[in-house]
C-alpha cells in the first residue's frame, strides 16, 4: 500500500475531493445559496483555486496568516477573515492584505471595529466588515438581533469601514432558530436605512440542509473537501467520500487482540468531536483505534491478525486538525501516489 | 504583557526551564541514576545541550527524523531511539545517523531485529538494540520477563547488532510491579550468559519516585523540562515550575460570564490527560478554560472581569504537544521577551 511513501503520511485522495467539492457546489448552485468554503481544512492554495474553479465566491480565512499564506501564489481574489482582528501589528498586516484581495471581516464589539477603522481610516477603499452573531453556539457574536442592529450602525458610521452584513457560525441542527434570529436582525438593520448585502451561515455538519436558513446568501464551509469520522457518524458522508486518510505501518504486535501503529497524537490529534476512540481503519471496522500517546497508537480487536510491516490507512474523528500537523501531505489520485504537496498555510495562527 | 509578542504565542520561560533541568538532575545524581532526557517536550537543540551540561548522558528521541534534528548543530553525541524502526527508507537514515552520533534503538519483535541486523550487518560498529518490554502500560514491549530473554538472545546472535539491555515504558505508580519485572529479565538474560548493561525506565508523573526501581540504570523523561497542568494536577509540580505557557488575547466577551481568545485546538490541542477544561490561566483560578474550537477558546468563570484586548498565559494540559504546534516557541526570562526560537524537531514523525 503507496510503497513509495514512508509512514505515518497523510494520504489526500483528489478523486475524492474534487468530487467532494463538486458535489456541493451544485447544491449551493440548486439552492441559489454562495460558496464560501473555509480553507482551515485543507490550507492547499491548490485546493482553495479548485474549489474557486468550481464555482465558489472566494474563501474563507480564520487568521491574517492563513490568507496570507492563501493568496501568495495568485489565483484567490475575494476573502472573508472570520475573527475579531486585534493589535497594532495583526491591523498593519490585514492593511497590507487589502491592497491584494477583496477582503472583509466580522466583528463583535466595538473596540475591534474602533481598531479596523483606525487603520483604514486613509485607505483608498474602505474595509467591509460584517457583523458576526451569536446564533447560539456560544462562541463569539453579539447575543441578541439588536445588539447586531447597533453594532450595524456603529460600523456604518465609522471611516474607513463598509458595514458588509452578518456572519453567524451557527449551532447544528437548529435551521429554524438561526433564521429567525437572522431575519429579526436583518430587519432591525434595513429599519435603520442600512442594506445588508450578506448574511454568511455555515458549517459541515448541516451541510445537505444549508437551504433550510432562506435568509442567508452564503454557506461558509471547511471539512466537506475532506470529510472525517465525525461527519460519517453524523450521516453527512460515506467512507468512500472520505478523502483524508492517515497511511500507517505496523510497528508492534504484542498479542492477537492489540497492534501498535506509528503515528499517535502528533498526527491524528486527540480530538474525539464526541466519539469513541480516535479513527476508523479502512477495510476493518472491527478495530477500534483505542488509545493514543504522542507517537504510538494502540489499535485493537477480538482477533487483530496483523503483523509488524503492515500497513493501514486510518480515517481520522477530524480532519481539519490532522491535515495541519504535517509539513506536507501526500497527493494521490484512487491506488497511485503522486507526491508531496507543502501545506501552505500549516500553523499560520496569527 | 509581552507587548512585541504577537499572540497566541507560546512563551518558554528560560529561568524555569533550566531550574527544572538542573533540580532533576540533582535528584538523578543524588540516586546514582543516569538521566537521558526525552527531547519530545521541547523539540529545540538549545535545550538538549543544556541538558546535557548539567549532567546528561544523552537523549532519548522517539522518531529517526526528530534525532536528525537535534543532532544537526553538533553538541549532541549519544541517542537513544525508542521506537521499533520499520522499513527500508527508515534504516536507510538509521545507518545514516549511526555514522554520526553513539546510538541505540529499541525492539519488542524479530520482525524489527532482521530489519535492522541487515542494515547494520556490514557496518564498522554494531548497533546497539534494547529489549522493549511492556511492564504493565500496554503499549509496545515484549509481554513475559521470559519474552524478553528470547529476544535478548535473538538480538546477541544477529549480525551488526549488540544486545544493549532492556528498556519500558512504566505504568504510573506501579514501581514495585516495575522492578520485579525488570529483575525478572535480568536474571534470566544473565543465565544466558549475557550481559545487561542498561536498564532504561522513565516517566515524568513518577520522576520524584524514580529511584524506586532500583534496577532500572537509567531514566528518561520529557515533560518534567516544561512541567504543565496535567502533571501540575499530580503534585509534580506548582504552577510557579511551569516554564511553557500560551500567551493569548481576549478577542470577544459577549457577556461577563465568558471571554474569547484566540487560541483553540490548533495551539492549546485538545490533550486532556484526564482533566476537566483545556489549561489554567495564570493568576486567574476562578477561570475555566472550557471549550475549544479549532482557532477560539472559550473561557468561562461567574464574573470574567475582561475586556477585548486584554492578555492572559494558560499553562496547557499538556506541554509536549502544544510546543509542537508552533513552527517558533517565544523565549522569555521572566517578564522579559528574548525572541523567537526556531522548534527544529516539529512535525518529525518519520
Amino acid at each position: 500500500m503507496f510503497p513509495e511513501t514512508d509512514t505515518p503520511a497523510v494520504l489526500i485522495d483528489l478523486d475524492i475531493a474534487e468530487a467532494n467539492i463538486d458535489r456541493f457546489q451544485a447544491h449551493c448552485d440548486q439552492h441559489m445559496l454562495k460558496l464560501r468554503p473555509h480553507i482551515k481544512t485543507h490550507k492547499l492554495p491548490m485546493l482553495a483555486k479548485r474549489q474557486i474553479a468550481a464555482g465558489a465566491i472566494g474563501i474563507t480565512c480564520q487568521k491574517i496568516s492563513e490568507a496570507e499564506a492563501m493568496i501568495a501564489d495568485g489565483g484567490v481574489e475575494d476573502v472573508l477573515i472570520t475573527f475579531n482582528i486585534i493589535g497594532d501589528e495583526k491591523l498593519r498586516r490585514l492593511r497590507a492584505l487589502a491592497d491584494k484581495v477583496r477582503l472583509s471581516v466580522v466583528a463583535d464589539n466595538t473596540a475591534t471595529i474602533d481598531g479596523l477603522s483606525s487603520a483604514f481610516a486613509d485607505a483608498d477603499r474602505p474595509l467591509t466588515v460584517l457583523v458576526e452573531c451569536d446564533t447560539g453556539a456560544a462562541r463569539c457574536g453579539v447575543m441578541t438581533p439588536q445588539a447586531a442592529a447597533e453594532l450595524a450602525a456603529y460600523i456604518a458610521e465609522k471611516p474607513g469601514l463598509s458595514f458588509g452584513g452578518l456572519m453567524t457560525y451557527p449551532p447544528t441542527g437548529k435551521a429554524p432558530a438561526v433564521q429567525k434570529w437572522l431575519t429579526d436582525a436583518k430587519t432591525r438593520i434595513e429599519a435603520l436605512g442600512l442594506d445588508v448585502p450578506v448574511i454568511s451561515s455555515g458549517g459541515s455538519p448541516d451541510m445537505w440542509q444549508a437551504q433550510d436558513v432562506p435568509v442567508a446568501t452564503e454557506y461558509r464551509i471547511g471539512t466537506y473537501v475532506y470529510n472525517d469520522r465525525s461527519l460519517q457518524s453524523r450521516g453527512v458522508c460515506t467512507w468512500d467520500d472520505c478523502a483524508l486518510s492517515v497511511l500507517v505501518t505496523i510497528v508492534s504486535v504484542p498479542d492477537n487482540t492489540r497492534a501498535v501503529v506509528d503515528a499517535g497524537s502528533k498526527v491524528l490529534t486527540s480530538d474525539l468531536l464526541g466519539l469513541d476512540g480516535h479513527g476508523h481503519v479502512l477495510g476493518r471496522p472491527d478495530i477500534k483505534v483505542a488509545s493514543l500517546s504522542e507517537e504510538h497508537g494502540v489499535l485493537t480487536a477480538p482477533a487483530i491478525n496483523l503483523k509488524v510491516g503492515d500497513r493501514l490507512r486510518i480515517v481520522p474523528n477530524h480532519a481539519c486538525v490532522v491535515s495541519n500537523m504535517m509539513d506536507h501531505v501526500q497527493l494521490i489520485r484512487g491506488g497511485s501516489a503522486l507526491g508531496p504537496q507543502l501545506v501552505a498555510a500549516r500553523g499560520k495562527v496569527w
